[in-house]
């Protein structure tokens, strides 16, 4: 099989590094093209999502990504909106039409301590966040920005709720079997929709039960009773809010890795930003993108065993060895040569 | 001085009872006359915002409220959304155009175990959201509703954002001198507008450092690093979300307060919602209004001395009888109680 490599900018380099050591260690007859994503391909081709890059895709079986962006105050950021580094990432979202993207979330035991969250609220951390990843503000058509003004459109139709919607039920299926779907509908019509069409969808998962909840309510809840939430299915916008703060919940961005799925080539990519402050230093939690690498093993290439390996390997290492995020000393090296041992 | 009154639904008579014997201590001179607002104004007048509370306000020099709304299942939400609850709070805040909506939140020392933050990291909380309020998805002519799409967009002219920025400069040069705002300009146009607007503004406050952040990023600090921030300047759905995550921190929503200020009449409430399935039980936290209450005094009626005492009354009651919401036992008689001893 293959697998397309797109490390980006950043620590994105590095963390993709450690991620291979694993990947080639459990799985040697994957063939691995690297190639340009983000404001290093911009540098390179003139495009955050290079004809180059797309070409390779075509004949992957999924890709695993690194992270793209600069710093606040690169000149990247004064770019046209699409030559921007986010943009070669949110064109390559929707080339590959992966609109679910799976976060889990995780607070392993034994390192309760790591969490910002008092131990005990931190122990009912175990929950899964299914993001809608192509609709809603992100791609907007009727986005305008003038002198004096500007619109972005969170918009949804019933097929776009759906086919996400579909995702959460099954992984609820496979877990505790409860969905919380998130939304606005006191305020948004686009959220009485998302409401009205997943308690339609909901018929047809009987073993499921289905909740809705205000997505102010779900960010305060998340960090005072997380045990509450199995499966949280949102939107676009609030995925990202809800799932970055959920992320954070075992202790660091750095160890938490995610899926986007859709009708094709899966992509794999760490929760985490580019970091441009750590870059280059060797010290960057590479533990996100490894176990980005075993949600591909999983969900792209069905080597289930491999991945059960990989992710029992990450949680002896960070135990050794945690990483400076961490409040440990490990570097990226260190860490990888701790997974490869514990493999 | 007249002070409109509005208890509104849930818990909010409960814990407006408790603010009205703590003003009626501090301030006997106030005129409190008391109109609905909310669910049980569709109720009794078949409006959630009727003509006799507008009557009211007009000779108001400020509004104290409760809180509006009704359990999930509640009929009130099968109501065409004009006449939820919840559009009689947002025809409130426009009728008395309140567009600077500041929730200051602090973790009071001596009250760190109360927070779901581990200790160290609860130390650091002490901040002030201003919010827009006026603007933005939730005042959106262009809302849709169809049988299979809707649209909601966010929406800001340079004016709105500069008179709500105005605020949080003001409100820095009184406290750290530290603004963050909040956006996704990485993605969204209506972000880089705010941005533009929100940095050009900063020049006029040369005492005053401005920094711009991501909202997704926001959220993952407030609760690993919120010593970071002194006053966050955000949109009103990005404020929605962030400030109710700020105002957990401290250990329940039961604890802050909020002022909404514009050119005339101001609104003070509680950040929390009306808790249906608490209400009628005498056991709310009625602090949040108590301490609306007191920034009414100081904001609309010029009386710090007597807000700093009713906050400081407080602090003194917390520590002596704290209620369930924050792991005591009092009831909300006896949190008053106590406060009022404490004055
Ligand atoms: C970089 C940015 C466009 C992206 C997003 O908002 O989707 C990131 O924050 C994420 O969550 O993957
Ligand atoms: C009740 C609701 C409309 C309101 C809002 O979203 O503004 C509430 O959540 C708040 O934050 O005051």
């Amino acid at each position: 099989p293959k697998v397309a490599v797109l490390p980006g900018d950043g620590i994105g380099p590095e963390v993709i590094g450690a991620a291979l050591a694993v990947l080639r260690e459990v799985a040697p007859d994957l063939s691995l093209e690297e190639c340009r994503i983000g404001g290093c391909a911009y540098d390179a081709e003139g495009d955050p999502f290079p004809p180059s890059t797309q070409a390779a895709l075509v004949e992957a079986d999924a890709a695993l990504l690194g992270t793209v962006g600069g710093a606040p105050d690169s000149p990247w950021n004064r770019l046209p909106r699409p030559q921007r580094p986010e943009s070669g990432l949110l064109r390559l979202r929707e080339h590959l039409g992966v609109f679910a993207n799976l976060r889990p979330v995780q607070v392993m035991p034994g390192l309760e301590h790591l969490s910002p969250l008092r131990p005990e609220i931190a122990a009912g951390v175990d929950l899964l966040i299914v993001r809608e990843l192509l609709g809603g503000a992100y791609f907007d058509p009727r986005r305008e920005r003038g002198e004096e003004a500007a619109f972005n459109t969170i918009g949804y139709t019933r097929a776009e709720i759906e086919r996400v919607g579909e995702h959460a039920f099954r992984a609820a299926q496979e877990r505790r079997g409860a969905v919380t779907s998130v939304d606005k509908a006191n305020v948004l019509e686009v959220s009485e929709l998302w409401r009205d069409t997943v308690t339609a969808q909901a018929r047809a998962f009987p073993g499921v039960t289905l909740n809705h909840e205000y997505v102010d309510s779900v960010a305060t809840l998340l960090v005072t009773q997380p045990e509450r939430y199995d499966v949280l299915l949102t939107e676009n916008l609030f995925g990202d809010i809800l799932s970055d703060l959920a992320a954070v919940l075992p202790g660091s961005l750095g160890l938490m890795p995610s899926a986007s799925l859709g009708a094709g080539t899966g992509l794999y990519e760490p929760i985490h930003g580019s970091a441009p402050d750590i870059a280059g230093q060797g010290v960057a939690n590479p533990c996100g993108t490894i176990l980005s690498a075993a949600m591909l093993l999983r969900y792209s290439l069905g080597r289930s065993a491999e991945a059960d390996r990989v992710e029992a390997a990450v949680r002896t290492a960070l135990r050794e060895q945690p990483t400076r995020d961490l409040g440990g000393t490990a570097s990226t090296q260190e860490l990888t040569a701790a997974v490869l041992r514990a493999l």
